[in-house]
């Protein structure tokens, strides 16, 4: 937390107590700009010269620079040095409409993806289609590498057990009636830290509200939304065809964000232009797996404040990245205009249907009321086990054991592929519970199809494709985190024999 | 269960074996009328014949057919006999339309509420309206005496914990997934097992959709009947507004049904003549507290098996009732109009967000598709410990544990209203958890503000009132097993002193 890492005073004096330096430095620049105290465009010191100042190895400072520019906080320029980012300046929530400050109509939108339909996807489906040859093959797949599931093999029972044990003796009597609709106080203070340190968020329980998975936080949202007179909600390229069909079923229009080989694109002169807001999935991009770069995490962020739009950030796996420290959340640039949205589903497991939102002050009440017609959802001993399991740290330790799994099964992933069929390009393998595997183009429906044959369950790009997204892409989406242990090399096995030039294929 | 205890020849002849004699006899009866087996107009042997035969005492007989004259399945005329009513014909589902079969337009509605509007009420709100007079009293109440919560206190931490312990050890990985947005089949299983034999209800798992509380169940059907055309859902005189809200919010007109001494009115003459649905609580009226009587259970039925509509009943404290056996659901009397919605949030905890519908085959698939889209809600581990709770019987001893103390609070609170308000009538108190104590015209509202002054929270039947609906009842509303046992004997003092005639008032 920033307050127990630094004190800031005028001549940027940082004084940092702890282990964790780097985490902590980062935070207090964070709260050093989210407060003013460090204004925008100001210049800040080298590594070198911070670095020497606090006591610190030279790496830390620059590596605490270097996450921060991604994180959109801080500019980096040859020869201008490190300075606070333009839109991270301090604001004052303002009392706007979300239809306002929109852009004059007849604009054209040159960005805006090709009306040439590709074909229809099963977004989302159960299951890959079946094959066209008639032949006959396994009819349960045998090997699952279908991705937005967890190792459920790995749910800490004794863990959650004990902490449910905990928290059900002393519950007050109180728990047991009707509650807030926004979730328990105790759950709401715990979140409140938890999203700050490891997600650099800006939480006050007040703003936090528990639901019962990212869809119904959304289903919530998109009501709230529609009911404030907005018409569109922008999504990406790719996605999950369950959450657009959710906000077209609440009379919301999705206009599709145009995307190139560096994400999703979010100018304002695209299909945002006229969107009240945007859902995105900034951190890790659902399914293609890379983050929103620095300056379009900027661009959507100032885009909300100048058209007092939201941006809906769907942070579906934050807390497993690998290679280096997470993103840190699109929120904390903005947490008026920022709907933070986060799930134990990947971290934990999805059978507990336990989310939260985190949102600007001025939606909270109005998706309050939202929940209330639903009733609150979620069991009040679920919510005070989770608050135990995650103020005890046991969730911690169960993030970073999965990290570690995830990780080694990640690197047998890419040392598979590049040994079975080396043509095939991985990415998306920074973070997350997937990765996506290039296909030649024009052979993912053969590919899939052998993986039906194979009995592996494993979707392709295009299962996650808009329908009006021309398919450039080919690729498998690897859900390596889904198997078992006892399963996975097994399923390794099986993907490896339906890649490209597999020297052990069918 | 009916297989359990009966075999039906042509000759009648039962073969009961086991301990529960009666509850056999019942389910007997009931499966013999839904089957066929025992046609409508049919003759019943008197109940001393029937006893001579079986072999059982001839009040068993003679209870049996009494509750299930109450039920609607049986009639009873002097001088004609029992017999098997009318509009307990076996039936095959149909797939007509909730639109059909309406009424001609133009007929007139002899039974409509008046329009003439009584005082806005705040129906369902969280508290009693404070005093006219601007003295101070105490800020929160000392005494809890509002209708619809349980005793929190009596809560069983320690069975439940145990069933909790038990489900998650023995569950399945796959239990941490998403699953089938009907529920956990464990729990629909016993849930089936359970209605059946308490309820009377037929309930097969795969027509049993869990959901997060009576409010969620009522949310989903609502969307599902509005969109299959259903302009009007009909509602009782007197009900919670949050009810009502949430079908209007659905897009759904709430013409009201008329009451009389007997209860609401169900002539398809009335207001349920353009309906497509009625919501009624007819095992126990809320708040007002009586049985629907046989007749209009009869007729209710009737009207839902012409017009194509549907009963939505909602059996919110089925369980509780004190002098005789509970009067069995509704929905046993046709499965395929009734939607059956319970809860346990009275039985046991309003916290666990636990509750289950029991539908119509020909809704199944609608409502199931309306819940997927709001995800399913309920946690796996959840829904597995109540599997485990109800199947261990531990269910059944918390129920009766808990009818024992409210019955003994409800003794108490008729005695203590007689010795200090011999005047004022107590009604409602065979069942539930709450009693109505009839007011002199006009002094409801002097009443709860003096219940206010005395710090006792306590809602009058003005709050239950349907706005449209004539102000002729003054009444307050006495949830007598929201208190837990400490706190019961202060709050029973602090009524008795508001009532009016109370020798020891204020």
């Amino acid at each position: 937390m920033a307050n127990e890492w630094a004190t800031f005073g005028a001549d940027l004096h940082l004084e940092l107590r702890g282990p964790r330096l780097r985490a902590g430095l980062m935070d207090a620049l964070r709260e050093a700009v989210r407060s003013g105290r460090l204004e925008a465009g100001t210049r800040l010191p080298s590594s070198r010269s911070l670095a020497a100042d606090l006591g610190m190895a030279r790496n830390t400072v620059a590596d605490a620079y270097a996450e921060l520019v991604a994180e959109g906080w801080l500019t980096a320029r040859q020869g201008s040095g490190t300075r606070v980012a333009r839109r991270a300046e301090p604001r004052r929530p303002e009392p706007r409409r979300a239809e306002s400050g929109r852009p004059e109509p007849g604009r054209v939108d040159p960005h805006r993806a090709a009306p040439r339909r590709a074909e229809p996807s099963p977004e989302g489906g159960p299951a890959v289609a079946p094959p066209a040859r008639a032949r006959s093959r396994p009819a349960t797949p045998a090997h699952n590498l279908k991705a937005g599931t967890p190792d459920l093999a790995s749910f800490p029972r004794a863990e959650w057990l004990k902490a449910y044990r905990r928290a059900l003796t002393a519950a007050p009597n109180e728990a047991f009636g009707y509650g807030d609709p926004r979730g328990r106080i105790e759950l709401r203070t715990v979140l409140a830290e938890y999203l700050a340190r490891a997600r650099g968020v800006y939480a006050r329980p007040e703003r936090i509200v528990v639901c019962a998975g990212f869809v119904h936080g959304l289903m919530l949202i998109g009501q709230v939304l529609r009911s404030r007179g907005v018409r569109d909600v922008a999504i990406e390229s790719y996605g999950l065809g369950l959450h657009a069909g959710l906000l077209t079923g609440a009379g919301l229009g999705t206009p599709v964000l145009p995307f190139d080989e560096r994400g999703t694109r979010v100018e304002e002169s695209g299909p945002l232009g006229s969107a009240g807001a945007v859902l995105m999935t900034a951190a890790h991009q659902f399914p293609l797996g890379g983050a929103l770069p620095p300056d379009r995490r900027a661009e959507v962020v100032d885009w909300a404040r100048a058209s007092g739009g939201f941006v809906l950030e769907d942070d579906y796996d934050g807390e497993f990245r690998y290679d280096r420290q997470p993103v840190g959340a699109l929120q904390g640039l903005d947490p008026e205009r920022v709907v933070y949205l986060g799930t134990a589903s990947k971290s934990l497991a999805p059978g507990l249907r336990l989310a939260w939102m985190v949102l600007p002050e001025s939606l909270v009440g109005e998706v309050v009321a939202a929940k209330g017609v639903v009733d609150w959802v979620s069991s009040a001993p679920d919510q005070l086990a989770f608050a135990e399991f995650l103020g005890s740290g046991a969730y911690d330790r169960h993030v970073r054991a999965m990290r570690l799994r995830y990780r080694r099964r990640r690197d047998q992933l890419v040392a598979a592929v590049a040994a079975h069929s080396p043509e095939t390009r991985v990415s998306g393998i920074a973070a997350g519970l997937h990765a996506v595997l290039a296909l030649p183009p024009g052979t993912e429906q053969e590919v899939l199809r052998a993986a039906a044959w194979n009995g592996l369950a494993v979707q392709g790009v295009g299962q996650f494709r808009r329908p009006t997204v021309p398919a450039t892409l080919d690729g498998l989406v690897v859900g390596y985190a889904t198997p078992p242990d006892s399963a996975w090399q097994s399923a390794l096995q099986a993907l490896c024999r339906v890649l490209p030039q597999a020297p052990g294929g069918v």
